[in-house]
């Protein structure tokens, strides 16, 4: 069989004028600013015009740990929400945006695939709508100010070796991960070490992503923490006075970006924060005003459920009000067996053995989306090779759990291979049955919150943290941060801490390295594991053959 | 008197949609890309459509050399605008556009002043439509991949002590000026010195400037010297195969922004180089295109006439192939004054005599202007202190010179005010008598190149350079880029390298103290004194007031 490829289809789309995609969410033209003909941003005007209306369902599509066969989460989003439209009902998207950077290292990523993807593809791979520009400049204008201000005669006596906020730059650059500044002489400054991340893992990102407004945007932006003093006393940006121009800055970028699927239906794209040392989904902004625009929001969380899913809950729709009606797991058939021990040149042939094998990774995480009280469904995204008999495993096994699961074929036939799923959903989400909580209370001590996480949802038998990061995780409790969620950064691949252990281990222990404050965004991070912060290019980076081709097309990107 | 701000009359602008601004210069709307309802990049197959087509006139604003009292340079090319539109001419104008980074040091300048402005003015001072933002990407993404192709191997034999290429920001930081990278260890590469400039200074600028389109585009970023081998082979931006990627990220800022003056005329803004060690001048696809949709095209050139209307002529003219009909060199009856020694408490009192004093400043840009085969007229920006007689001193000395002098009250009146001017530049432009060339010829040795402009231009005795800078032209003339233009970069505020020698000083010399190839921009910087390549904040940063006010308002940018 061959397939066209992911770039060939999005290149085919019969996009309409992005005009018409708002008008299907009946926002006013006046309302839409448009980037070019396919894209637009929805003014904060109007966004504030909706206060009062009522919520549509927000539905949550997450996955197992992500396996190198692949899953399909953006995918099984955009089906979905092709797939509630095909069946006659008023839905849109809310996925994130993706980095400039990374696509000069490794090809550049559809949003979605086959014929359930969001477009224009090549534009939200490169500039887009400007946000993530924006948040690099809001950024580093603080940095400067740091700087600046103590260049200035340092009123705030910051310790110079204590400032902790670094700058960013949305490229994958080695080079800058640790740096010394302000060398050649009296008029650059003090020399200090220091270092650059990656624009989405400016505290900046998650600050945007987790916003109600503008007001409430520069309110948080105030508290990061920037530096301490000598005596350890923080100083915020708002110490700095750089939380009023950062906002200026970032106000185009906090409005949602409109763009649509290749079926033309509304797709929220907009925020896109690391999933690990931040919280890894698409903007509170964005959801909300989705579900005052459509009947039913199909969002989506990073990595796995462990990771993405925990949270989206935790710390997104805890913070943001939110409250989920239903949730959709997806799982392959290829990814069960490789959880089953299959190498992934093995893939190809048929083995309902090693499937059923695979399959406790996803029933762990059916149960933990459950005990958060949310309802699921299974969705299989549906692999060409995928037998008949390796299927009705992946089923037999859900139902044993108390769940569905629903082969869905959009990857290959849209909305229309994925009706089944839209209706499912629709009943579980109009059924009420949901009753969304968190899995901690927000008085919970800090530890003691990463250790209910550990255990309810890692399944691990403990949390372990040296004296140090206990007397950290005090520090910041006396200091009136106890009441903020915690942000796990771990591996993806596996509930614990080894991502080479697939399925559903038990036994293990998770081991907490570090813990960061991020006083803006509002979360505590507990660094399990090597978090890389810059990402470096590899010995032939996809830049090297990125060109325009001679009709005027990318080449190299995808 | 009290007058109404520049941002005041800005925002009280019956802005009208870009698709009636693009209609005036028949532009289809699918050839418009809009950036929200007041910005538009005109689409680059429209623009390839246009070849053929007959040009328009292009009329150069300069003006005197700058003094604190202000000249108007960029409020005459729009007022020009605006009155050629008023006499029903079909006219557009061509600016510059302006860096994000300095307006959180100083407060943000307006495009023009008073009735003559260029809107949006927040927009364009802060992200406009991405295109500084493309520029820092591609920019940086060199950068990196120099960095990374030294750390997988350094195939290309690059001398890590020769990297001439520099990371690029659109902030003023002086923290980065001079920095070390690639601490950390062997993960990170190879520990070295570099720093940042303002992504305004980057030749990715001056390149997308002066290119024709994106195939040329392309092949003068391939044609930057990055770094030199141990042996001093240069290596450059093709080799590390950076060309086609950063191409890509300039496709959009390629394209020409569309805005609208106060009077609904169309305004071209786009591109900004640095005017000491580039040309500044706004870019040469913006002002082709231009040409190609109206018939009279005004646009300005940076500094004063001796650097900006030397290297618009020299550099861009020529380059480009564009043959200016007409020029208007702006002074003031103030700048006069300054010129002529009073100081700047005492310029509200009359005082001819001062105004006579100061006139040779202004003789000689009249003067150098023709040499360039451009006949020119004197646009006497008016303000409300200026007295009738002092206009009079201004008028006759230049009527004096072979020229003529217009009282323009456009800052005040719009194009009601400046209709004169108006109709003297169609008569001039229409006579046909212009018959410019550049002032030297392509094959003229590179320091003979700069001892031209130094004698002719600055009227200086002499031009002088130790034996290195001899050395390296020498060099560079055997390696083949002995036919390129010199830029010259030295202080604005005088024909001398003393900013403090005002009016028309004769008997100096001027000192080479550097020169610096820009081999994709296509020039040679011979750099005269001190320049600033990265501005710093000062102690009150403007960011420090910057904020959104109730209304949604940007507070403290102007």
């Amino acid at each position: 069989m061959t397939f066209k490829t992911d770039i060939e289809i999005a290149r085919e789309a019969q996009k309409k004028p992005i005009q018409e995609i708002g008008a299907k969410l009946d926002i006013p033209n006046e309302h839409l600013l448009p980037y070019g003909h396919d894209k637009a941003k929805v003014g904060q005007d109007f966004i504030k015009s909706l206060e009062g209306r009522p919520d549509g369902k927000l539905i949550l599509v997450t996955a197992i740990n992500p396996t190198p066969a692949g899953e399909g989460k953006t995918t099984t989003t955009v089906g979905l929400g092709d797939g509630l439209n095909r069946i006659g009902k008023k839905a849109a998207i809310c996925i994130r945006e993706a980095s400039l950077g990374p696509n000069f290292g490794m090809k550049g990523g559809a949003a979605g695939g086959g014929l359930s993807q969001v477009v224009p593809m090549e534009e939200m791979n490169l500039h887009f709508t400007g946000d993530m520009h924006a948040i690099t400049s809001a950024h580093n204008l603080l940095s400067a100010m740091i700087d600046n201000h103590i260049y200035w005669g340092n009123e705030l006596g910051i310790d110079q070796r204590r400032v902790v906020w670094r700058r960013v730059l949305d490229m994958n650059d080695r080079a800058l991960r640790d740096t010394v500044v302000s060398l050649g002489g009296v008029a650059n400054g003090f020399p200090r070490q220091t270092g650059f991340d990656i624009t989405v893992a400016s505290e900046v990102m998650a600050i945007l992503c987790l916003a109600n407004d503008l007001e409430d945007l520069q309110n948080r932006l105030g508290d990061i923490v920037v530096a301490y003093t000598r005596d350890r006393a923080p100083i915020t940006c708002r110490d700095i006075k750089a939380d009023g121009a950062m906002t200026v800055l970032l106000k185009d970028a906090m409005q949602p970006n409109l763009v649509q699927t290749l079926e033309n239906n509304p797709a929220f794209v907009h925020g896109g924060p690391f999933a690990n040392i931040a919280h890894g989904c698409n903007s509170v902004i964005a959801t909300r005003t989705a579900l005052k625009l459509a009947d039913y929001v199909v969002t989506e969380a990073g990595f796995g459920a462990d990771l993405g899913a925990e949270k989206f809950f935790d710390i997104k729709c805890r913070k943001a009000g939110l409250k989920p009606s239903a949730a959709v797991v997806v799982a392959t058939v290829r990814a069960m067996k490789m959880n089953g021990g299959v190498a992934k040149v093995d893939l190809g042939a048929e083995n309902v053995e090693a499937v059923q094998k695979g399959c406790p990774n996803l029933g762990r995480h059916i149960a933990n989306v459950k005990s958060f009280g949310v309802p699921v469904v299974v969705a299989i995204n549906h692999f060409h090779s995928d037998t008949e008999a390796e299927v009705e495993a992946v089923k037999a096994y859900v139902a044993e759990q108390g769940a569905e699961a629903i082969l869905c074929r959009h990857w290959a036939e849209g909305s229309a291979g994925i009706t089944e799923l839209a209706n499912k959903v629709v009943e579980m989400a109009d059924s009420g049955v949901a009753n969304f909580s968190p899995i901690y209370p927000d008085e919970m001590g800090l530890f003691e919150k990463i250790e209910t996480i550990a255990k309810r949802i890692y399944h691990a038998d403990e949390a372990l943290a040296d004296k140090s990061v206990r007397a950290q995780l005090k520090a910041w409790e006396d200091a009136g941060y106890g009441n903020l969620p915690v942000c796990m950064a771990k591996t993806q691949y596996s509930f614990s801490t080894d991502p080479n252990l697939r399925g559903a281990p038990t036994g293990h222990s998770v081991p907490v390295r570090e813990v960061r404050l991020s006083a803006g965004a509002g979360f505590i991070v507990a660094i399990c594991g090597e978090i890389m912060t810059m990402p470096g290019l590899p010995r032939h980076p996809a830049a090297e053959t990125i060109r325009l081709d001679d009709d005027g097309l990318i080449e190299g990107l995808f």
